[in-house]
């Protein structure tokens, strides 16, 4: 338990060449290679499949990680945040919509065809939606952090148990409508 | 244009005392005091004074700041993220219940009593909430950081133009309750 | 013991949400609440006290702390030097005159009223100094790390065993002078 | 001048959202996209294809860049040092093998098919080739630098003018076999 | 003048191989070479020469400097703090005593002979003090910045015009005591 | 083995005044003092003595180490990296050629003479040769890390087992003359 809080607590240099794992003492070329993004199946719905240090543990100290995002057609990856990276998106295979906000309230819409790269920047809120509904698309994320973590703000905000009126009145609208929003997103028994 | 942008460009260590600012070549001790927080008066609606590197150029580089936070009785600070800092609050007087979620959407609560402190870590949604419909509460935040920034969750995602059909699907609702949110947060005419 | 060295070992960005204290396998509401500085009472002589990752556990990578600075009338707190963070104080009550010291030896004085800030750059020596013999003072100080440190020049110089030639030599004066600067300074038996 | 100085003067986090460009007062959503990846023909000999933040301006400050690798049959990509950062590579497609040498001189060399990563630690020497002698490989690289530079070793060390003996007792051989590795190495007339 | 600036924010990374000085479009090997402590001629007092990113500009960047200390027979270097790095000394010839106290007021005091390291951590107070009174002692010490300052503890407090009343108070003596040392220390005419 | 990877953790800023070594619970003044470099005898090829954290532990933290390097008659430092830190060389006996290649695969050549410095920015390839076949010289070279590395080209490309097509292709040459180098490199029986 100590050393697995331990190898989370850091993403700048390291002053060795990589870190070992707890209670290995050598390492081979396993070690470096993650093969958890290999046959990697379609999705019936968005899907994330992460090779971040939880996932990959010779990440750890290297500052750099990746995630795979499947995107059936039409669906949406909704607005969220990367609270410790920046992302740079390459769209392997469809079109994409992307949104990002910046702290002035400023939003950026761009389209996206195969091939192109789209940076958001570290800590502003971000989407990407297939636009088309019967076209799969498929990207690749790089994090210059070895664990970016994600904040999906509609789980968040609306699946946490946040009280109704603390909502009703962030969000200047009713308790209705709040009720209404946390049934949408709740877990489904 | 260009100093400008250089002041931006890092809250790291610097290799001077401080940084002086652009076209002067000396400072005196007012470079090094800030009188904005002098004098508030009270607030009809919540009310956020900053003194990041924006007020105070002597914050440059020296990877902290404040902000003074007013809360009218029953007001409420929406749910936001620093991207750029933990905040630690410290409460000047009255009482209010703080509520911060992790990135595995678990939810904190907890309320405090004037000099209670309490740590928002950084990247992390949270929100605070006057929950004393008539006296009114203020807090003093730090931040390890001279512009810590802020997204606010309602205005970020409710108006600044994301479309509707996005919103319906990223909160799984429908359009018109889209539209009434959007209503609700759009800045009055 | 290894954790307590580890929870010292840095500064930086963590690469998760926040550190687990050791042995607590789950954190609630309490973790990220510090009551210590709630009805602290009056002082008969220059009183700090501090909220840092030693008091408050939750603080560790957050690069953020506090210290309540209490100021009966006509005390002073001496000059020193927090090695670890510049320090942003913010006056509560009274009126205090700060100095602060460059690399280059230029001397900054300034006379505070209660609501106005002062920033005193990392590593540089600084003083506060409650000028009104009746009236008390109060400030609090954030600091842009968890452990930002405080070195003592009184103390440190004439306090802690320096050989009396060693002294006499670095401040240009004789024995006699440094013993009694000692006497005055020693530890009241 | 003095902007592309800055530009290339930290990998540190930024205190702002993201760094302007010069001479520019706003940015618009093509500033946050390249298209530099796109439509990239197939290639007659290794080639690397970046977007770092000489490509891509917008990388600057967000710790994050890409490059495409692309392996004609039999190609390889000679051993050489990323000097700012580690590489996450990800294969798209072909099969190549990959060698990785740490500072205490243990070579790891690993086979990798499509969707398979691979983690080069930052500093250390490595390589890749594509074992197939006809079918081509394709490879994206994740960088947690916007400009991780690269030191390749043939080229650095036999292509830059460094005298005879010098290399000769180096590599502890004679004069012409430095010679000969020269001429294989010089640029075609 | 910009550029002054720009040299002084930072000791991170660089995403660069090295920093160009201002209005210099390319360099030659003498940009990496410093020939300012070549032929340092005896000291008649304590004399130090530093090589930091003022002396020598390519260190900009590069987090690494030098300063060369000389010191007479008997000579002291007083008590004093770097802000920005921890020293190692390497001393070079004679023998010095040295001194440093850490922030639990702690004293280490060590005698050390040609070809011994001491390490004085970053931000502490610390001395060194030729204890041979007729032969010279010569030492070289590195530090982890390209500009790691220097806080002299005797000129800062005694030097600079902090008032004696401040004074006295701080160091719980007399106002004569505090002029007797001022006076000591005091800029001969 | 926890706490010896811990150690090699990170060369950030630390939180504390330095880094206690495991199963200590207090220090002396041996900890800050290292006599590893005392009494260097002369060495018959190139040779290098480190003080790095592995042989002077008090480094921990302290982000800066030294190495003595000693060059017999004619002797060379062949080409290498310090993946980990820039090099800051003060040549203290003798004259030396050194050499240092950037990213664009530029050389800069340099003679050294005693009590020059000559800094190798982090990441680069670099090598130091003794132009007098009879004379001695003598380095000390000071690291911005308590851990530099050390990636000896030869060695690493020659010595570790790649395969000899995989060479043959890199320095476009055949496989008798890459057996040669490795042969010649080889470790004696």
């Amino acid at each position: 338990m100590a050393i697995t809080q331990i190898a989370q607590a850091g993403d700048p240099d390291i002053t060795s060449d990589f870190i070992f794992p707890p209670n290995i003492m050598a390492v081979n070329e396993s070690f470096f290679t993650h093969t958890g993004l290999r046959n990697i199946a379609g999705a019936a719905a968005f899907k994330v499949t992460k090779a971040s240090l939880v996932e990959f543990p010779a990440l750890n100290g290297q500052s750099v990680s990746y995630a795979l995002l499947q995107y059936p057609g039409g669906a949406i990856n909704p607005p969220h945040i990367h609270p410790r990276s920046a992302e740079l998106l390459f769209l392997l295979d469809g079109y994409i919509e992307v949104g990002l906000i910046d702290t002035t309230n400023k939003l950026f819409v761009q389209t996206l065809q195969k091939g192109d790269l789209f940076v958001f920047p570290k800590g502003l809120v971000h989407y990407q939606y297939n636009i088309n509904a019967q076209y799969p698309a498929v990207a690749l994320s790089a994090f210059g952090s070895a664990n970016a973590g994600t904040v999906s703000i509609p789980g968040t905000i609306f699946a946490t148990g946040i009280k109704d009126d603390v909502l009703a009145k962030s969000f200047k609208t009713d308790v209705a409508t709040i009720q209404k929003l946390k049934a949408g997103l709740a877990p489904k028994a």
